[in-house]
């Protein structure tokens, strides 16, 4: 049995590189940007005003003159215009061009405007004010996001204002989730008694959405030859395979001795954790297969623990890890990490974790009590109220 | 001006009613649930083996017996058999039914087998162990995901789990995005000196896509007849219009002009806020009216903390206030509500906000390098390293 720490490990160092692909910029978000993004041009572009009024030359203005007739307008979109005589000032609008000869910008609200002459009524102005000047943000040439950044509407704006119509991002593997177990029947059939509704590759889907990965799926019946044959086929179709069960010590759980048999290279299988212990991971040349325990919180818990830092470690983005503050003392004594759900709370700054009363790896409504797992070391028996550990959040 | 505090309220307050509609389970993340989810059966359904092993009488072991014949298999999936003889066991596999008359699971690491003969090599075995019995997690008819409940991965299994193929969610509202300004133009043209490429509509349809929400876009030259013709249009067609720009005092800014004209009830115009102050908030009886400033980043942290909020009053979910701590000092003047961008780090529990330099509304390139906005009131003019205040969080 492997720790947490090491499987993790091994996980990362297996990442695949999934490639790049040209996509429009508006479906880029939630991808992760493989090219850097570059200002084509000053930001701002011009000496922009900032506020409407108008705009003078500071130096008049410092002189003592107050009254300043209006010569034109400068709307945003249009030609820079020309102040011919500094007595005399240009209206100008939020996002026009700042007219030649004039370097601030007195707003509406601060003159009064008759007969053709605007009349500064505050002494309050300063030289250059209410002008975001060109190139302040960033000259042309800067790199404004860096690759590897995940794309959010943050970026999206910056990608509009460049010209980045088509960006290039990761590519995302192809995924098949299979589910096994004869108890399974599909969500929308009545279950015998001793039957159950398929619902960890539904899981799976969703939470591999929140990556913006399209997956497939499919369940197979516990029968070794028809899952051997399929595996066989999925192993040089997808990037990675994504199992539910058929994985621990049952006598119908075939995967293991399938995946030896068709050249999977076993790097480890099972983790000293609580829940998803008999969790196997392996791989092929092309493809990396994640075999997670069949009980919901067991696989629930793995694929967050497991495949999104892999998936982010391919994607080469970095995410930071959170911590919480735990709200009662929790007492685990098994040598095994524990992954433990907890209700999250922020309270002055502070984000605490107070833990959910679950039954065990197969209590999949208690999931949708908590927002996140705790995860508690196996170097301790009790961990105390304010100590804090790593969390791992899923809504 | 109105204060942040009044004009959220009244946003709030103007909520709509979107009506609710049915969609397929797995189509249903991220959006809001508008009925409960009962469990359809006992959960689990029945005293569910959770270890593979033998199951056993505990009386049997109790008593001193160690060596069980093994009588037959219980695979998952199959109908409840029955253990004939108390005196022997039944093999069993995870998430099958527990054989009738046995009542304890000691999993097939504790057990030797050999000649059909299961001999225990364990004294620690207590009653009823590896089991989750009948109805533990919820008896029949639970509530298991409450009405209003946003829809997560977590939910999707409970959803599979009880058999709601298609469940039933709040319509999304039917939104219109329309900017105005000549100095715009499209993201792939190559603009003019004096003209820039349209961004914030582009950044409006990517923050209202993490609601889930597909929304439309237009952009509007500054030419009052066609901006009229075309918003007493959209007025009837949509839920909501989210402007960007031509709400301030400018020379072209005709759109509060228009929508008295068209019979928009404007609720308030200009709020005590930096960025975003000219924010304009109105509606017709059938549709809510946003007028956000044409700046970037006052577009942005406006929908943020206004249509968000509104969307969520009116979808009926509640979304907690985090908190963030400073690590920097940060003074600010004016008599205004702050919104300033931060960069978030998780340190020990705690969410630590380190602002981001910016060169005001305007830079947009700004946004990427943060992660949040932090509201400071205008009660105060210095915030102090340590101290916490609410937070938006964009990434």
């Amino acid at each position: 049995m492997i720790s947490v720490k090491d499987a993790k490990e091994i996980v990362l160092k297996s990442k695949q590189n999934f490639g790049t692909e040209e996509v429009s910029f508006l479906k880029a978000v939630g991808r992760v940007l493989k090219e850097e993004i570059v200002a084509d041009r000053d930001f701002p572009p011009f000496n922009r005003v900032s506020m409407d009024g108008i705009a003078v030359d500071y130096e008049q203005f410092k002189n003592g003159q107050r009254a300043f007739k209006i010569e034109g307008i400068q709307p945003a979109g249009s030609k820079q215009i020309l102040l011919n005589n500094k007595e005399n000032c240009i209206e100008v609008m939020t996002g026009a061009v700042l007219p030649k000869n004039t370097n601030t910008v007195i707003r509406y609200e601060d003159v009064v405007i008759a007969n053709g002459v605007a009349t500064i009524g505050i002494d309050a102005v300063k030289d250059c004010q209410n002008v975001h000047p060109k190139g302040k943000d960033g000259l042309a040439g800067t790199v404004l996001i860096k690759k590897n950044t995940k794309i959010t509407a943050a970026e999206i704006g910056v990608l509009a204002t460049v010209g980045k119509s088509v960006v290039k991002v990761v590519k995302q593997p192809k995924v098949m989730i299979v589910s096994t177990g004869d108890e399974l029947v599909g969500v929308a059939e009545k279950p015998l008694e001793h039957q159950i509704r398929r619902s960890n590759v539904f899981t799976l889907v969703s939470l591999l959405e929140r990556l913006n990965i399209t997956s497939e799926t499919d369940h197979i019946t516990d029968d070794k030859p028809i899952l051997k044959t399929k595996i066989e086929t999925y192993l040089k179709t997808y990037d990675v395979l994504l199992f539910s069960g058929a994985v621990s010590k049952g006598k119908y759980d075939f995967l293991p001795e399938i995946f030896n048999e068709l050249g999977v290279e076993k790097l480890f299988h099972k983790v000293a954790q609580r829940p998803g212990k008999p969790f196997f991971y392996g791989k092929t040349t092309q493809c990396n297969v994640f075999g997670f325990p069949g009980n919901p919180i067991s696989t629930f818990v793995n694929c967050l623990a497991y495949f999104y830092p892999w998936y982010f470690a391919s994607a080469e983005i970095k995410v930071a890890q959170e911590t919480a503050i735990l709200t009662e003392d929790v007492s685990f004594n098994p040598s095994l990490d524990c992954f433990l759900q907890v209700k999250l709370h922020s309270k002055y700054g502070h984000v605490l974790a107070t833990p959910v009363k679950g039954n065990g790896s197969g209590d999949l409504a208690s999931l949708v009590h908590a927002d996140a797992f705790i995860v508690l070391p196996n170097d301790k028996k009790i961990f105390k109220t304010g100590e804090n550990y790593p969390i791992i959040r899923y809504k």
